[in-house]
């Protein structure tokens, strides 16, 4: 197996995303390509020699940034990391590709270059996503701002499949984001989403509230790219709101500055729970082969998380299961 | 100057509303009326003869709960404090009707009894929400899931003269909610609606992205009403999460709890400035006649709140001054 790694992506590239890399040959025994400038990835790519025979790295002048027009980069930039590691992908030359880069570029390329499975409307960008003492699917987190009902039940069919082979989670439970959980409630994308997932073979749950999207019985959070996009980053930033409203608030009194110093450690160990590295990469479901998108702000250990994904994802051959998902249905609607 | 109020909506129904209702009669020179069930009201209106006598009563023995389909149990139930409420309004025998019951209700009732401003498409629930150290209007908060870019640049045209009137800012700034800052991203409805507001003479900054909504530079924060009501609602999830979380954490050390009981002042002071009471109700602006909705827990001051802002919607002509506008854009396309 070999994994294909954007040396180049993220804000801590190429040191942190190279020394994960390494780490994951270590770990899962598996081969790593790095994609990118070499000169700047070579002095990082240390460890035993035994480690080390097993990477390759593949030149790559460009760099895909974040504030770049996703789809004009992969169309103006076919020397860069990203492009040169999806078409990698593509030839088969690794069977998944690993980046921390733009989150646009990296669904672009996916759809322009790696391209669709058969039969799935619109990949799904699907972080997992702090749900009470565990993670869930948030399905789709931006991928798709305008969504029609199949595209939303193709994702929760795609994520059932992710969570149970990948997450080890039995009929993964599937909610609907939705302003109440009454019959009724919600717009006419969730009103016949519902429908759907109803007469479906999934396990579907209901609506799950927003107010309770961070403590829920679902395993898979089910909305719209623009509605899972503002969840993502209305969640970090209500944190970082409040977690900064608290130390102003603290510094105001003598008797507060003293309780802030006591309760660093308790704080620190909260915000690790909702810290990205812990949970790994999101997987763009929905694409030919397997690609993982790490946050953006991904150390060595998020990194080893991500790769260990798609590690999962080859091994239990998540995408061959999709298609037979799919070859399912089109069976039943032949009858 | 005469304010009916719904003594019976809300969590602290009837106490907490007829004692909110009585200060205002005293604090801001105007007629109460209370429509609820007499028995249960009349042992709260309590005070010195100027101020009761100023006060009357009209009795009405249903009440609407929150968990009732809105438009059904407007239909049903006639004698609910809330629909004798809004026909007393509708027959000019108030100028504005408060309530903190149900906010479909509330809605439906709005829409059906009262009527919209001809030329407004749909009315807009309109709070405040807290934005760094002040307040913005979150526009639209759940009326309406599914909307056209004229509701939402209607939306923002009340908004603004409300804002600029009630709360005596200069030009209110108006923000679209969004997933990114750069021209061209979000969704259809998004797109569409920043080429009329660009276009138009109201006071547009363009995106807000939803990583800054609790922290950002608008008066106005603009998206559709099932956008609007996951932002409401998720905002207060993510909080009571993270306090809970928070004291969670603090309980598993002594030093935690040590730490906990001295910052315990702060978080109240920080609480405070989250607390719906402190702002008041929400307008249900592109109604014929005023309409604020209190918060469903809102006590004496969160009613007081809320009638001080009807008495300034009513002062201010706030109705009048949308329809002089609507038929500005009338002539204008006439032209």
């Amino acid at each position: 197996m070999r994994i294909i790694v954007d040396a180049m992506g993220g804000d801590k590239a190429p040191e942190e995303i190279v020394a994960g890399a390494i780490e994951a040959i270590n770990q899962y025994d598996l081969d790593i390509t790095f994609v990118g400038k070499e000169a700047l990835i070579k002095p990082y790519i240390k460890g035993p020699e035994h480690l080390l025979k097993r990477v390759e790295v593949v030149n790559a002048d460009e760099v895909i940034d974040n504030d770049e027009s996703p789809v004009k980069a992969i169309r103006k930039k076919k020397n860069s990391s990203l492009v040169i590691g999806m078409n990698l992908l593509k030839e088969g030359k690794g069977d998944a590709f690993v980046s921390a880069g733009s989150t646009g570029a990296l669904l672009s390329g996916g759809l322009f270059i790696v391209g669709r499975i058969e039969g799935i409307e619109r990949p799904c960008l699907s972080p997992l996503f702090p749900n009470g003492d565990r993670f869930s699917m948030l399905m789709d987190a931006g991928a798709n701002v305008d969504c029609k009902p199949l595209f939303l039940y193709q994702f929760a069919m795609m994520g059932s499949i992710y969570m149970e082979k990948v997450l080890k989670i039995n009929r993964p439970k599937i909610g609907l984001i939705n302003i109440g959980t009454e019959e009724g409630k919600g717009n006419k994308l969730v009103g016949e989403t519902h429908d759907l997932l109803k007469e479906s073979s999934l396990n579907y749950i209901g609506s799950v509230e927003a107010r309770n999207i961070l403590n829920n019985d679902a395993d898979i959070l089910l909305c719209d790219g623009f509605v899972g996009n503002v969840v993502l980053k209305l969640t970090e930033g209500v944190m970082m709101e409040l977690m900064g409203q608290i130390k102003a608030e603290l510094l105001k009194t003598t008797k507060g500055k003293i309780g802030g110093l006591l309760i660093k450690d308790s704080v620190k160990s909260l915000k690790a729970r909702f810290d990205y590295s812990e949970y790994g990469g999101a997987p763009l479901l929905g694409l030919k082969q397997p690609i993982i998108k790490a946050h953006g702000s991904s150390d060595r250990k998020a990194i080893l998380n991500a790769i260990r994904q798609s590690k999962l994802f080859i091994d239990h051959q998540v995408n061959h299961l999709i298609v037979k998902e799919l070859n399912k249905g089109v069976k039943e609607n032949d009858v």
